[in-house]
């Protein structure tokens, strides 16, 4: 079956309208989605970069959050509200997330995360927000935090961190298909589900 | 009528796709296209660089350079064909550009300068190539020129540049509205159009 790797980072605005998006769009074109979370600090830090490029520039900035409101009233989504810290602290989240996606409640995990950080103007970055989330999709968060913080799971996050950083990938969302096709940003999810598709 | 100002560098990539696509998509959606070339270079500076960030950050390049190619083969382009320089100076075609809409002619000398550039590994960044590309439209080279270099024209585009500045306008292309609605990038060049149909 057709495979495309969803490459995302918590705490970026795009990966939010892409995780909002990819389920249904990936059923539509038939290919099975593989939820990547990853660290888009240390691949900033490469560029120099020590926060985001949208704080950097800031007319670049401005755009995006303007791009956002208008992204989020045209896709149906909720009317953007986002938090007066940007970005936020995603690690926490990341670790949580990959435990989510070992046993089948990620994408509902980072479905509502997002949501909460973008139309909520929610904190992600702290662990009681993230045992609110938890308990409201009825998982134990004592349990979920003492797996995320294994080192093992923390070993694990810093790996697919460097993976992402060998591929090329260099912003989040980033799709990757299975014949290694790498597509930059929420606005080339359409495409690469069809390139993904095609390969297949 | 509907009106949209399209802000564009002669040595964008993205505003080549978009220059060849906004025509046919502008008479569709019945708005009015204001094409109006600047310099890029005196903007990346503000933003403390001295060449393309394509070229400052390599992956964000690279994954350019492919987008570049996935995109002129979906549009239907021809297929890319890039000069080893890049960006190139694009002063003097800008220069050309401001007489050529003053005349008529603007939007032709646009697309076939664009095209030359990355469909032909052509470079636009001397007089003898774009004397070339004049005859081609059946101008007088030398007429143009010496329009082009007259101190009032020179005096025209730094004062667009200023402007596209003054309008937050950071990258290539950019489309503003007849309401002041700012869109960055190619792929906003539907919804640019969408919105400025809706306004009028």
């Amino acid at each position: 079956m057709a495979r495309l790797d969803f490459w995302f980072d918590y705490a970026s605005t795009y990966s939010y309208l892409a995780a909002m998006r990819i389920e249904a769009l990936a059923e539509a074109a038939n290919v099975q989605v593989h939820w990547r979370p990853f660290l888009l600090g240390p691949v900033f830090a490469a560029s120099g970069w020590d926060t985001s490029p949208f704080n950097i520039y800031p007319a670049k900035g401005e755009n995006m959050w303007r791009d956002m409101e208008r992204l989020s009233t045209r896709y149906g989504l909720p009317k953007l509200h986002r938090s007066e810290v940007f970005p936020q602290h995603s690690v926490l989240a990341a670790r949580i997330g990959l435990i989510g996606f070992r046993e089948g409640w990620g994408a509902a995990f980072t479905k509502a995360i997002l949501t909460a950080q973008f139309a909520k103007a929610g904190r992600i970055d702290d662990a009681f927000a993230l045992e609110h989330a938890l308990k409201e999709l009825d998982l134990d968060p004592e349990w979920v935090l003492s797996e995320a913080l294994d080192e093992v799971n923390k070993a694990k996050l810093r790996l697919e961190t460097e993976r992402a950083a060998g591929l090329g990938i260099f912003g989040a969302p980033t799709f990757v298909t299975g014949g290694g096709e790498l597509f930059w940003g929420n606005d080339r999810l359409e495409q690469a589900l069809e390139w993904a598709a095609e390969e297949a």
